[in-house]
């Protein structure tokens, strides 16, 4: 009976024509966002559905308000089941101009470090990372007849714009769609030899709250010394929303935050991150976070407080002496753990409110927010994989948070009960979104290997 | 010889003819502001140069690089010499439609109360103000046959839009401009029925600053809890100007800051402002200053520290998660008595670099400054025009000072060197700048005879 080498001696072998097959795929300009992309889009659809249909799964695509979904998947009775997502659609363009080929026609080149990388839109996001799996998939079935899983792969054409219809074709399909655990590959490596599972995804609150004084923007000249200004009310509220640590200060904020385990900690302690190299490349080289966390724990498994945006009054060219009626501030709090929207949200108010002095009013935007999503860490599959990866690229992977929220993840734990494991090869400088995307041969391949162990492992 | 009374007799018997004699300058749309309406501003510097020689006076209409400047003057050998200042150009009338009669066809009515207004765009704002002044030279002139002081007049076209012509004029017509005190007749009484001198302008400090972090905007949800915000490092500088007692903090603030004397600060005590009479019409109703300062004080003769505008990060609808790269507050500070806006800057300068944190920078915008003017509360001219306003209107003059800075009164003191008597009797209902501005019977016909008074008062 054939075994896993066989199986990666195959990926190895057949590297050349899975390049060509992700060729195929990366000539489609499948740009979800514009509408004179439309056709183009289903075209991709059609091509994955096709490619999946080749692999042996049952394959659709599915129409929905926007961009149709590809559904493929097999059902052979093993004893279990796994749901792949990723998504066919890619970024725009433009600039054209800054693109050294054209972005849909695939380059395959070696550079003067001597690593090959493939350069088209989407190389990386994420048809590049798709193909990864779908090429480990082909592998599997080539050489050993199936798949160690049974496997749903779910395709959508919206991420690049917001997934409009993703939520609600989730819901209606939740039966079909269940799984024992999702796998996503649209994230990235710790760094070129390091792979890395993020394991948790920080939640989010939206919300943005405006201070009222005055029933009008006032002369300076002649009320200032008497009239409240919101923008020094504003000021003195954010300024005491973090105390000299930069602890969060409003009540309750922490409650709900759970401490990750040692063994979490520890491992991400001697990854050694220091400020300069995180930070160092915009510009800065000191961490603003709490004083007595790692910086990683601060990027990851800590909530914060950020203002992103923040006016009131005269903002044109030169001087208006006003003292100006309101100011507002746009804020997101990240949320991890056990944190819950709603509860932030009102905590924040209270904070507010309990701050306005005489003669201010506030009003808040309606607070819209999700959950963190973390996997929780002693999972038997989240163990497998990363044993899987570790065997590949001979170093244990890094567990990691990303404080972007991927909202189909806390729909997979929501809607179908699963949790998520997401697994990229992505690295920092592929451009992902920019021009000159690329995707490295080594992640490409190693990546298409990865899977093929992960699958075995998670049997 | 005929007495203070028979030209008091004059400017009451004249009164109708004073009023015919202002209709007929109200009738004359002098618009500064629009191109459209330039050869109105000639016409009405040509009345008003011809109302002049009609006086006695020896009047030219001045060309500038804008509207002209209208000067004249008596010679007589008169012992004091004081200078006139005022302005014949008037705001534009826009809405029409909210005028109830065409704002210049001049209408005089008796209202439900039984007060005689009249209703034209200037009535007030300063055509009727400057008619005071004219009309009790009339009566002093055709009583007595002269002046108990040499007068010149000086009107200017432009100070609805800036007074973009008058430094020049002023600074080349020194000399000639030079007297022993300046009135200006383009203020308010302190109500209806108790006038008020103007003895203080506040001095102005302009200056923007920006604080910068990231080179670039950063997304939130990698870098938030660990890069440094500066809409956080702005609120928390601006939250640190002022202490809970209303004071500014910035060191050296108050250095040349002189207290009043304690008979100003008792009238002024003695006028009851309160901050519900202040405030309430604007929707507040505490004050926000110095708590061991008179509302008064606070809003006359001390200084202040606005932030007229506040920007930073995103602020367009709906939520962007960035930590943006910078924030920039706008300030304005409203200076008193000695303080020199050049220090004060640096000091603010000083006080913002001292709490930026590490890997933050901060630009200034040049620092734009005029210091403040005072009229020595000892000053003779003072004391003699508060008797004569007090004898006119059976009521102590308040003296008050302006938030609003006058730039020409400070250039009379800078490039004159002197004094400015503020003495104005519009009243805080007379609508300047907006439709129905009319100017109280009373205000002018009393006005007039306190110019009688002061002028008598002043040789």
């Amino acid at each position: 009976m054939a075994g896993l080498d066989d199986v990666l001696g195959a990926v190895d072998a057949g590297l050349d024509a899975s390049l060509a097959r992700l060729s195929d795929f990366l000539r489609i300009p499948s740009i979800s966002t514009d509408p004179a992309y439309a056709a183009e889009c289903r075209r991709a659809a059609e091509f994955a559905a096709a490619t999946l249909t080749d692999l042996g799964l049952a394959a659709q695509v599915r129409d929905t308000a926007g961009h149709p979904v590809v559904v493929g998947r097999t059902d052979t009775g093993a004893p279990r089941r796994v749901l792949f997502y990723g998504h066919y659609d890619v970024q725009p363009v433009d600039p054209l101009e800054l693109w050294d080929t054209p972005p849909f026609e695939p380059r395959i080149t070696k550079g003067a470090d001597g690593k090959t990388r493939i350069f088209a839109r989407g190389a990386c996001d994420d048809k590049g990372q798709v193909f990864t799996f779908l090429e480990a998939l082909r592998a599997l079935k080539s050489v050993t007849g199936k798949l160690p899983v049974d496997v749903t792969v779910l395709l959508e054409g919206e991420e690049e714009c917001g997934s409009p219809s993703l939520p609600a074709f989730l819901a209606a399909s939740a039966d079909e769609l269940k799984a024992d655990v999702a796998l996503v590959c649209d994230t990235g490596m710790w760094d070129p030899e390091t792979p890395a599972i993020t394991t948790s995804l920080r939640g989010i609150l939206h919300t943005e709250f405006t201070i009222t004084g005055a029933d009008r923007d006032l002369h300076s000249g002649l009320f200032g010394g008497a009239a409240r200004n919101p923008i020094h009310v504003l000021s003195r509220i954010l300024a005491a929303v973090h105390d000299d640590n930069g602890r969060v200060t409003i009540p309750g904020f922490y409650d709900d935050v759970r401490e990750m385990p040692q063994e979490v900690r520890d491992a991400w302690d001697a990854l050694g991150l220091t400020a300069e190299a995180f930070l160092g490349p915009v510009g800065l080289s000191v961490s603003t976070g709490e004083k007595d966390r790692s910086l990683i724990e601060q990027i990851q498994s800590r909530p914060t407080f950020e203002v992103n945006g923040m006016y009131g009054g005269y903002t044109g060219q030169g001087s208006k002496t006003i003292i100006p009626s309101s100011a507002t501030a746009k804020v997101s709090i990240r949320l991890v753990a056990d944190q819950d929207p709603a509860k932030i949200a009102a905590a924040l108010k209270e904070f507010v409110t309990a701050r306005l002095p005489a003669d201010c009013k506030v009003s808040f935007s309606k607070a819209d927010g999700s959950r963190a999503v973390l996997v929780p860490p002693d999972s038997p599959d989240l163990a497998k994989a990363g044993k899987a990866l570790a065997e590949e690229w001979g170093r244990t992977p890094v567990a990691i948070g990303s404080g972007g929220s991927i909202p189909i993840v806390g729909q997979f734990r929501n809607v179908l009960g699963m949790d998520t494991l997401l697994i990229g090869f992505g690295l920092d400088d592929d451009r992902v979104h920019s021009p000159n995307e690329k995707y490295d041969l080594n992640c490409f391949h190693k990546g298409t290997r990865s899977w093929v162990r992960i699958l075995t492992a998670l049997a």
